[in-house]
């Protein structure tokens, strides 16, 4: 059976925030674009760290595509850290570790795509 | 040979704005994010669109994912017209028709992400 998926539209606060729990500390994380909807190739998630919470410091075997959208602080990568701000870019390649915190009094908001891999 | 890639960082203005032609107006796109940086599953683009500029109006066999960063404007697709503004989020599924117009007085702006496919 072929399932035939229409346009969705909403907006990322429509969608329910989630604690991001194991090694992050206030982060949240909502699902804005999954399979669910008819993306087979790729999942856009939009992350809210409050002022100096994090994400976990990790690696895994798939990617990551990073818009910042609103706030400030820095990547930990490979024991080097990197400051960004609003409207900075991030690839972060398969296996390369990495943490992002807010060093900002803001909310960091940032979106993160990640693919659905069957390689 | 394996070539590796390490984590890339830039700011969304340090990339080049290149014209898009046939079919749209005042509108241009920038490539954050391709297979170049090692970037395998999905391409990271994004569309500035001067007031009453326009994408095409068109159809193709790879989704959009779509988050509006800033300005207002409206998709049509199928016929219908939908209002959108900052922090709207879309899923434009495969072979549906949609055209995104400025209708605001300020610049709009947007990531439109797009699968690398082999399907």
């Amino acid at each position: 059976m072929v399932t035939m998926y229409k346009m969705k539209h909403i907006n990322y606060k429509d969608v329910k925030a989630e604690r991001v729990e194991e090694g992050a500390k206030d982060t949240t994380i909502r699902w804005l674009i999954t399979s669910k909807d008819g993306a087979n190739h790729f999942a856009m998630r939009e992350f809210e760290i409050k002022s100096k919470g994090y994400t976990p410091l990790h690696k895994h075997d798939w990617e990551h595509e990073v818009f910042i959208l609103e706030g400030k602080g820095i990547v930990i990568s490979n024991g080097k850290e990197e400051r960004f701000k609003k409207g900075d870019v991030f690839f972060i390649p398969s296996m390369e570790e990495h943490q992002f915190k807010n060093t900002g009094k803001k909310m960091l908001k940032f979106l993160c795509l990640i693919p659905y891999k069957e390689d």
